[in-house]
């Protein structure tokens, strides 16, 4: 079987268009820090009329195998994740397949996968059980996370966000999977859905469907994924899906290394951040988690203060804001060591769903990568060269401040065109950087129709 | 590595309301035989108001688990394949959930894949794949493929059908995959696809995306997966897919098994059956295929009808009817040994998209299980006891026939209320079988209700 599979290489693309949260704030009457703190959020991407879920992951594999330089035919499998549906039946991933056909390659399995904001953590366990698996064929797998979050006018609109990240999976990796220490909890909820197929916002914006954290310690991925349960109280909810997950994988933990698993044992966890806001109060969560546990990480300040909580029920420690205060008060330093080094690109894109989780991930190479622990990964799939073929720092700099009302002015537009056919774009791709496809024209019959900027023509 | 990864057990469910393909025929003013030459098809099951494609995956898990006992614990990886979106996000996965929660178990990965009919299969894949990974924790996976096809009044109606299947995963099993010996061929067209999302119907009704082969010999399943290329000339397109992915099968066969794959090579072929006029097309393609790369399994007779032919380019032999012709007669009374035995249920039922295949399976199994060569699988893991508890011939016999006139008023109810909110249906399961799920209200916030006919309530 192949070893360490995980993680070869990685890029991430956002629209270069993005609105403050701070001039939204005031744009939207709200009180002042009411998106900035909060919500914890910075900025907010989002796709003009030339880009969508499909122009984005287009640019975004495009990229990865030119910065890598990888043969198209030494793909053998490419997955999507995203919750963004353009089409019920023919997939994103189909429409990726030009990248390949060029170079005679249809031999590539993988579909596109559906479930909320988890589908890109589903495409990427796949991709890794496929190298693992007797169908492995030596070829890279490729995933998708492609996502473009938009909300109607209201409270919810500021968790607005987009991105596609792909990433190249293979043996040997820099960034190997412990596949046997995750924990998984899902369950039927209606908290985060979209059965109204005609609009593109939620029907209930506020929540999300699902969280999911890494942990990572000794450069291998330790997995925690969990869905929110209910809609009625949706951050109790997401926080009893929290405690489930972490138990599913505190008891693997213990069961394969013999000792409890508390906090100190990760270096960083990466959380889904739907705003940053939750990030924090689910790193507060899993320090309650250890509390109540009697895990060793707990120090004594910690002890003191969450004293007073530990005779609450569960339901009652989700109720409790008391304890919401305190356990973020007492888990403030580990935050700033373990977390916020994880927080950069969903705190200036905003909510990518799918992608999001990785965008977190992103930011922490971004930030890291020359102080992780763990050497493996040879040129170019070192976690140095993926955080330089990343530039993070880069992508961030050139982009494009919209003042809030042609935010909402291409909100509007963007409402108006939703399922739309027989239109041409205005082909505006000057705020677009060379290399990224634009949708050019949705013909009569929904077909749809993407050029490169300064670049050859898509293959039609 | 777990061995001899694959299907351990099967059930099938198809809805009691069909409408027979010669009645409407008449109905319709078709001329005689072109629903039932022309296309094919004997009979076309359909969802009455109270059936959907999340009830139908309800009714098939759970009695998938009752009829083998399996304890819902015991279940590690769910996976659904499905082109009958009903919510963009929500995957029809957690709906399912509900019969393992009420056990404790949400410890449950996998979702939804989609990819037109070949979602089903994708999902199938990934379950083979988890087994053999180091993600395994020892449980068995579970794979539902769950379709309703509904086509606009018109040529393509009659090509309708409904149905979901669920297969058991795991080692040691009496159907077993060769992951080495599979072909896929996947690109960017525009045969069939759904982008009018406030809709039920395709955008072209009358091609399908994906055709998908399984050989079975020695009990082993070798596959080969392929698209539809093109809007404009379907049937050119989808055997040009059939082409591909059968010469990258061969391909791989020669390279591991040391000598040319031909028909003789396979105890049986299973396509995917949109109706059943493609798949004697498509086995006469193959044989086709076979005669010009001059394989040993093409005998004198079928030399000499298909020589004239052998100085065709690509292009011109997929539009030569009289090569169609000549090739169907030819293939005859292999296909009569080898295809006929699969075709069963999807002449009966008709298509079922991402089921289709795994109908055309199961006919087979029903057919010839005791003939079945090959004796792995342990009681109740047995072919013979999966054709029992499939029961098919009871399923088919207790079903209740609809005058067309009855069809199409189903079908215009269903157009009505296609996205609609806030309505309870009739609740009026006297057509079904006991144990059934049944849709019983979709309430203001699109919350989708479903009972079980003669049993518990659904866990709400």
């Amino acid at each position: 079987m192949a070893k360490n599979v995980g993680i070869l290489a990685m890029e991430i693309y956002f629209p270069p268009t993005f609105v403050q949260q701070e001039a939204l704030e005031a744009h939207d009457g709200a009180s002042k820090g009411k998106y900035t703190i909060g919500l914890g959020q910075d900025c907010l991407a989002f796709c003009t009329k030339v880009e969508d879920v499909i122009s984005m992951s287009l640019t975004v594999v495009t990229s990865l195998l030119e910065k890598y330089k990888i043969d198209p035919k030494q793909i053998g499998r490419l997955e999507v994740g995203s919750e963004t549906v353009i089409d019920k039946s023919k997939s994103i991933k189909t429409f990726l397949m030009q990248i390949f056909e060029k170079f005679g390659n249809t031999d590539i399995e993988g579909v596109d996968s559906t479930n909320a904001c988890y589908g890109g953590t589903a495409a990427l366990f796949n991709c890794v059980n496929w190298v693992e698996s007797s169908s492995w064929d030596g070829r890279y797998g490729i995933v998708v996370c492609t996502d473009s979050a938009v909300y109607a006018e209201g409270p919810a609109r500021p968790t607005g966000g987009a991105a596609a990240i792909a990433m190249l999976i293979g043996p040997d990796a820099p960034i190997a999977f412990e596949s046997k220490l995750r924990g998984s909890h899902m369950s039927h909820v209606y908290d985060f859905y979209k059965p109204n197929l005609a609009s593109e916002y939620p029907s209930k914006p506020t929540g999300c469907l699902l969280n999911f954290s890494t942990f990572m310690g000794n450069n291998c991925l330790r997995q925690c994924c969990h869905h929110v349960v209910d809609g009625k109280l949706s951050q109790t909810c997401y926080l009893f899906a929290l405690d489930t997950c972490y138990k599913y994988f505190c008891h693997k933990y213990e069961k394969l290394e013999g000792k409890q698993f508390s906090l100190s044992d990760a270096d960083y966890f990466v959380f889904h951040s739907p705003y940053n806001k939750l990030v924090q109060k689910s790193f507060a969560r899993l320090l309650f988690n250890d509390f109540m546990r009697n895990a060793s990480s707990v120090d004594d300040i910690a002890k003191e203060k969450l004293g007073p909580f530990s005779s609450l029920t569960g339901d009652e420690s989700y109720q409790s804001r008391d304890l919401e205060k305190a356990s973020q008060q007492v888990s403030k330093p580990l935050y700033d060591v373990k977390v916020q080094p994880t927080t950069l690109i969903p705190k200036q894109v905003g909510n990518m769903y799918t992608a999001s989780l990785y965008a977190a991930f992103a930011s922490l190479l971004h930030n890291k990568n020359t102080e992780l622990a763990g050497k493996r990964g040879q040129h170019p799939f070192s976690l140095s060269n993926i955080a330089t073929v990343m530039d993070v720092a880069g992508k961030l700099k050139s982009r494009h401040e919209f003042p809030p009302e042609k935010f909402v002015e291409t909100m509007k537009h963007m409402e108006h065109r939703y399922g739309a056919n027989d239109f041409v774009t205005s082909k505006d791709c000057s705020l677009l950087s060379p290399g990224t496809y634009y949708l050019t024209e949705v013909d009569s019959k929904y077909r749809r129709f993407y050029a490169k900027k300064d670049g050859e023509m898509c293959c039609f």
